[in-house]
Formats: C-alpha cells, sequence, structure tokens
C-alpha cells in the first residue's frame, strides 16, 4: 500500500554552547530538532536502510556544526543545518531544521539566571528550490487588566455568559513570523516581540480575537521584513469569585484562574498584497 | 491586513458520565475539544462580536448534548455535536469536535481503575458538504525485545553509531484512522487497536519506519472499512550500559533508558487505489 | 556555621534489565535514586571531597550490581544496593535506596504494553544498626460510583457546601507500608495492593478520611506482615453540572472532573500494640 | 487500629487579586494550601464529621480573608490564615498555610508578563504555641560558568569520573529559611535572593555541597534575622560533547544538558549557637 506522506529526524537535541573568549562569558542554550521528508519508501516497504542517515547521525551533526555555526541569531544556525543536511542527502526532497532557546540573563560575568518558560523559536524549512525562514516566541505569558470586554456576543439557549466590560485577559502567547524571502536582513526578534508586547498593552480590546489580530497587524505594520504573523492565544480564564454568601462584596478585584477549560484563539494576518498560501 | 485563516473554540472540556441503570455502572470520561472555523473576519478587524457564540457557550452545549448523545462510541457524540454547532451556526463553515477518552477499567460493579496513559481518540470534522471521521489512539507505550535490528544504514563523517541486530525497538504510539465515506459502520476501535499491536509484536523490524509501516498495512488490510492510517513513533532508545570498566559483560541485559533526544518517525500509509490527499 | 542535616546522592537513574532465557522474555524497568547521610561536613565548609563519593559511581554501581542482583522483587535489589554502599562507605552513617518500577503487560512472548501511570515502589533505609524496608505504590487512579456520601460536617459562616449522600469519590493513590523486622518474608505486594482495591470498592464511605482508613485498616488486617501504612488520597472532585438553565434534569449523570484546588488527605494507620513511631 | 498521624487540607486554591487605585494597576498571584492537623479521629473511625470543617470551606475562607488581608508580602497573608483557622477550629492543634507566588513583571500600568518558572513560597506552622514563619523560592535556575571545580573524590572500583577543574554548574533552586521569633520584622525576601544569588556568582566552588554551602552562610551573615537556611540544588549535569570523532577539538565549549538522571545535593545551615531543632 502506498505511503501518502513519511518523514523522520531526531528531536530533543539540547545543546549548550559557552562563549568564554576573555571578558564575561555568553550562554547559548538551544533544544535542535532536524526532520527529513523524502524518497524513503524502500525503508518503509522492504526494511532497506541504504539511504537513511540514521537519526543518530543527526545529532552528532548539530553538535559538530555548532562549534563553527552557533553563534548570533539562531536562524542563522538553523540555515547551516538545513543547507548541510541538503548538499548531503540527496535522498531528501526537503529538510527542516527548528530551533529553541531558552534565554538565560546574566547576574555576573560568568552567572546566569535562566528560568523563564518562554522559547525564542526559529524554522527552517529548505528544499532543493531554496528555503523559507521563520521566527517566534512561545510560552510567553501575559496578562492585562484594563480595556478588555466581552459583549454582543451570539446567543441561543446554552448561552448563560454575563457580558463584560472589565475582564483580566491572560493569555500563554505563541507567534511565529515568516521572513519575506526579497527582503533584506532579518527583522530583529526583539523588536518583533516588542511590537506584539505594546500592542497587547494599549489595544481596547473587544475579544480575544480583536486582540490578536491588533498585534499581528502591529508586528507587520512595524517590520516591513515580515510577510505574515500566525498567533495563538489560549485564553486563560480569571473568574470572579462570588463573595456574596459571605457579605462581601467582589468589585473586580478577587479572581480565580482557571487552568480548563479553556479558550482556543488562532489566526494568520497576512500583509496586503502578499500571497495567503506559501 | 487580511486574515489568511482563523479559527477559535473551546478546548480541554471534562465531562465524565455516569451510566447508573440497576447493574453495574458504567464511566465514560471524556475531554472535548470543539474548533470553528469560517466567516468571523468583523471580530478580528472591528471587534464585532455579533457572529461569535462564545466559548462558554460551546462548553455548556457539550454537557447539555452529553445527557442524550453522550453514550456507546465517542464517534456518535462527536458527530452530533458537530451537527449542532453547524446547523446553529450559519457563520461556521467548518466545526471539528476532537474528544479523547480515558477508560476506567472495572474492578468491582462501582468501582474502577483508570491509571493509564493511553487515550482514546476521536476526530470529527463536519462542513456544509459532510463530514469526515477518524479515530484513533495516543500515548500507548510498547515495547518489543527481539525481532529488531538496525544496520545497513547510510554513513558519512558524522556516524558513529554501531549496526545491531538485536536492539529494544520502544514508542509511544499515536495512530489515527480514517474511516471510509462510503464504508458501512466502523470498524471496531479495539479490533484496530489489535492488528497494531499484533503486527508490532510480530514483525521482523529492521528500522522504525519499517515497523510502522508493516503496523499501517496490517491495519488497511484487517479492516476494509479505513482509507488510511497515520502513526507517529517516536523512538525511545535503549541504550547498552558499557559495563566493561568494571569487568563485567553486557550481553544485551542491561540498558538505559533515555528521553532526549529521540527520533521522530511519522508516515502516512493509504489503502490502494484510494486517494492519498483528501 | 553548623549544618543542622545534609544529604547527598543521585536520583533518576533509569534501569531496564531483559531476562531473555529461552522462552517468554521479562521486562524490569526500574528508577533508582541512592541518597547519602553521614560526616560529609568538611565537603561543605572546606570543599574537601576526599569522603564525597560521586554520585556518578552511585549510577554506575546500580547498573553493575543490577547483572547479579536485579531480579524478583524489588525490595531485594534495594536491599543489596544499601549493603553495598554502607559497607564500602563508612563516611555514610544512612543510605536510603528508591526505586520506582513501572510494570509492563505482557502483549507476546517478547512484546510489552507499559502505558499505566501506576509505579511500585520500595525504600530501603539501611544504617549501622540495620535496614527499614517499605514497600507501596504511587499513582493509582481509582474511583467508585457508589456508597459515597459527605455529610454532618462542620459549618461556620464560610460554609456554602451541600451536604450529599451520593457523589463520585475519585483518588490518585499513593501507599507505603512498612515490613515488620520481625515478621518473615514480606507480605506479598499484588496482595496488599488487592487488600486496598477491595476496601476501596466495598467501602460505605462517609468521607475520604473514613474510606482511607478502612483501606489502611484492611491492608494491616490482612496481611499481618505490615507494621504500618501511611496513604495519601487527594480528593479529585467531581462536581455536579448545572443543567438547570438549560431546561434539563442532572440525576447525578453529568459531573465536571477538576484538578484544582483538590483536598490532600493523609494518614498512617499502624498496627495495635506496634509503636507509632520509628 | 490506631492513627499515627493524620492530616486534611486543600491545596492548589488559585487567587489573582488586582489593586486598581487611580494609577498603575498590582497583580498579586497567589496559590495556596490550607493544611489541619489535631484531633479528627472520629472521622476516620466512624464515619463522624461533626468537626470536620468542609476543604470547600477552607477555599471560601481563602478567597473571603483575601479581600482584607492579600496585600504586601505573603507571610502576612499567611499569617491572618492561620490565626483565623485556629481561632474558628478548636479540632485543629495545628494549622499549616503554604503560599506560592508568581511574580509578573509589568511590561505598562496595566499589563504584565509573568512567564518565569520561579515561586517565591510562605509557610505558616500555627499552632496554640505560636507560629513558626518560613519564607523562601524554589525553581530558581542558575548556571555558572567558571570557578567551578570537581576533584580529590572518593575512588572505588566503580569509579569512572574524571576531575575537572572547570565545569558548568547548573541548578534549580529550592531555599527556605526560617525567621527567628525573637528577631525584628522579617528579613527582605528580595534580599535574602540577592544574598544566595551573589554567593552563587562569587564562589571558588569544590562540589556543589561547597557552593550550596557558601550560599547558606552567606544568607545568614547578611541576614541577622534568620535562624537557619535549608538548601535543594539538584546538579543539572552538563556534559562535553566527544568531538573528537569527527576530528574537532571541544575546549569546553560545547555541552549537553541532561535531565536525568542528577545529582540531588540538600542542607540546612543554622546560625552558631541557634537551636538545630525547631
Amino acid at each position: 500500500m502506498p505511503l501518502a506522506s513519511n518523514s523522520y529526524g531526531k528531536s530533543g537535541i539540547r545543546l549548550v554552547k559557552l562563549a568564554r573568549l576573555g571578558g564575561p562569558h555568553d550562554v547559548l542554550d538551544l533544544t535542535v530538532a532536524v526532520r527529513f521528508e523524502g524518497d524513503f519508501e524502500a525503508a518503509h516497504s522492504a526494511g532497506d536502510n541504504a539511504g537513511v542517515l540514521p537519526t543518530d547521525t543527526m545529532k552528532n551533526t548539530v553538535y559538530a556544526l555548532a562549534k563553527d555555526h552557533a553563534a548570533g541569531e539562531i536562524e542563522g544556525f538553523a540555515l547551516a543545518l538545513s543547507d548541510h543536511f541538503l548538499r548531503e542527502n540527496r535522498e531528501a526532497a526537503r529538510v527542516e531544521i527548528s530551533i529553541e532557546e531558552r534565554r538565560w540573563n546574566r547576574i555576573a560575568d560568568t552567572a546566569f539566571e535562566g528560568s523563564t518558560d518562554e522559547r525564542r523559536i526559529a524554522r527552517v524549512t529548505g528544499s532543493r528550490d531554496g528555503a523559507s525562514v521563520e521566527s517566534g516566541l512561545k510560552n510567553l505569558l501575559i496578562l492585562k487588566t484594563s480595556q478588555s470586554a466581552f459583549s454582543g456576543f451570539k446567543r441561543d439557549r446554552f448561552t448563560t455568559l454575563k457580558e463584560t466590560s472589565d475582564r483580566i485577559l491572560a493569555t500563554s502567547l505563541t507567534a511565529i513570523w515568516t521572513h519575506d524571502a526579497a527582503a533584506g536582513p532579518f527583522a530583529s526578534w526583539e523588536g518583533v516581540r516588542r511590537s506584539l508586547l505594546d500592542a497587547f498593552a494599549a489595544h481596547d480590546s473587544a475579544s480575544v480575537q480583536h486582540t490578536l489580530y491588533a498585534m499581528g497587524e502591529a508586528a507587520l505594520a512595524d517590520h516591513s521584513g515580515l510577510s505574515r504573523i500566525r498567533l495563538t492565544m489560549p485564553n486563560k480564564h480569571h473568574l470572579l469569585v462570588d463573595l456574596s454568601p459571605f457579605g462581601l462584596e467582589n468589585e473586580n478585584e478577587i479572581f480565580v484562574a482557571t487552568e480548563a477549560p479553556y479558550g482556543l484563539i488562532e489566526a494568520t494576518v497576512v500583509r496586503n498584497g502578499s500571497q495567503p498560501g506559501r
């Protein structure tokens, strides 16, 4: 029976690189994944491994190339890996390199703090026709305490939700943006992050969808090198606690933060005139 | 700027239903997600919520419809939810219902044990043109201790892996199969699961890819109502411990189980003559 | 400044041992922790490592001793490790060995399924005066749907909970029992587990405390070799969903399972006449 | 059969309080646990709930008292809760209140970022004789890249570890300090945290134990109101990658960060002259 699609690779490759040239040290802390798609049908149907580069070799390659290429922006290292694997493996039609970076804050010249859950991410998808480069972030927990409403929504016989003009809006943001192949150097990661946060903080929100769109629009407006941005915003609900049984009023002051269920809002905003498909 | 795509919904809706008719009780333990795609641009660009059914209402609807429809196979409940939401929401072009079921083993007429990580899953994607129905399982941890080799693979200057004719093969299986719209009643979930496990146990494996394919082929061969199956098999590596520094031999007896890095193997097998695309 | 206490060791030592003698294989899947307490003050205050066995050596020792000693009940392997470390390290006043076992179910002679979260556990604490041996289980998710009430409780001005004579009782059980040093061979692990589950299923429960005590009492009554048992039972609340806004009745049929907040109930039951302290 | 010990309470009470007085808002994000010990034997042995305050009432009480008492340092709120429960429940001999605080960083007057895993913690244990107050932090991920060695350790036939004078030292720090009942106002949480981090960064480390002790000693030396401090420092190993098979040298530059196994180092440092026991 035919294979409709297949892929294989190595995930969870943990790499810490120290730059210790003279003065203060620098720490680069990455988790890398390598993924091949291509002509691997003989491996599946006949157990023929002649064209299969072991995933263990992929791991070794990441470490070996880190020596020369893991420095500066992670997009560059991802491109170097993608180029290497495509050049050396004619069986692979497509190579995807994903990198997550944990960012360490300096507390002294050679000491660092890295407790954040937020990750910078990069994904390069290389093929015989070129490479697309995406950058992004995930697990960025943000919350706003004003200018957040939800009202005027559709109602049916199962609707019990009250309208509100003043609620907490909280989310764990994932954002992935695509760099325009025709543009110059990559837009600054810190710059795009700043655009997203500023829009989140300033927006007069009618819904998560409304704020998500404003954030995406701001990122594209501020950074001409981006062709599109995809935002995922789970709605981390904060519910007002009913204190009336205890003779107390709750004037939007005491909330319970809930994990489940949660709203899940996703959308991709594209630059006017660019192609919505890839 | 245009929206290239958008979706919203409620995830993590936890539902336990007791059937307590006379004799032994039955427990149905589900986690449901509802997701709409469609014409919601005014919500994004203008903050106009008139067409937006609150995700809180989606949750209420799941509980209300559970009273009549959550019984028997979970695919039926998913179809009932999808039909309801499409009928009541002309804004939604597409409604996706995902259900995960935790299965409880009976230990007495009214007592149960449910420690397994494995989940039965169903996903119905309904549109104005009809519905596609997928079933599956995830987090099924399986391991085989014979008939597993990996040799004859491609080598380059970064390859250090030794060939082996006798290794542990372990994975946490995710499998999703699509029911053929033209076929009769859904293939039995237990039956497909059994086909996958039997093929895994019996296969003389040259690689994870090789065994994955054999499992997919077996599922399609045994169950004519399936049109395709997608398998995801992370390779949970078990490495031989080197005991030679202690003057001991390790004859494929003592292993360390590692979490990272891990191989990640995925493929979709389709029925001969069926369409590889949907 | 003085050290009031100190300990060190290696945790998370993953060990899989295959027994492949002729017929069907057997898999033993353990996670081991080693912990020393003793005279290690020079290491702390002066950086003097002369008495410090590296935790890496502890790991190596677990693998090396597994060759001969990891077989049968895990308590035996823990005792062998504790004896070894005490004999070889006069600096250690106390050695604690903790083992968690993942149990794999056979699906064929050389294939296994191991998706359960439940773990069998053993803990040996050895000193110059002898060893105490504890056995147990954790993450055993159990639920009962009848004979569970909670009423007649204390009320104050913050009490809003309704009394109930019919609720779901669910917990993730942890149980640790201590073997009586004067008794013969260890009580069967499966036997104690069975006593706990039978008591849980059969008990007419007035509260989690009430059932916890009945389970502990049953284990001690059924197994004379146990001197005490400690039970931890988080109350995994299942709340009745209010369907009345939709014109529906909920006759103890539809529940939402919540993760937080949760009740947490713990107690130690001891055999009459034995010493409550160790 | 007698109860050797028992406790019950409510864990995972999630509370977010907004202070929105005029200018910039403030967010207090807490997870609270309440735990009673005392005379609850009738509940266990006879199912008599007359003395049992429901854990649901504990939760309600936390929300109600948050209105007036959740402000400023979390130790104050914990003391208010402990006092309340002891006063209202003569059955409780001991009440323990544990609070974990997620700290949100301001990104605008009414917007915040809270991605860190680090938690500030407080624990008050109140009894009829008074209360002890502990403060601390957990999940503080720190790493140093110089002045870290491990050599001169004990060797036996299972020792293969190489000595090193230059390794990465990384840990996820948990620290709990006890306030001296006779001292004045509580030592500043930020101050103790700073002492710990400064000592970690500056220490010339011969081992994790050595640095742990230096950190504890610094905290006690800098803050006279502390009577003791307990530190838990898992050794998050960073292993040098062997690049020699690829003809490359690794001059302490490329590391793999591992999760398991891990060293686990714990000790309590007390002030000279104070009582090591409580």
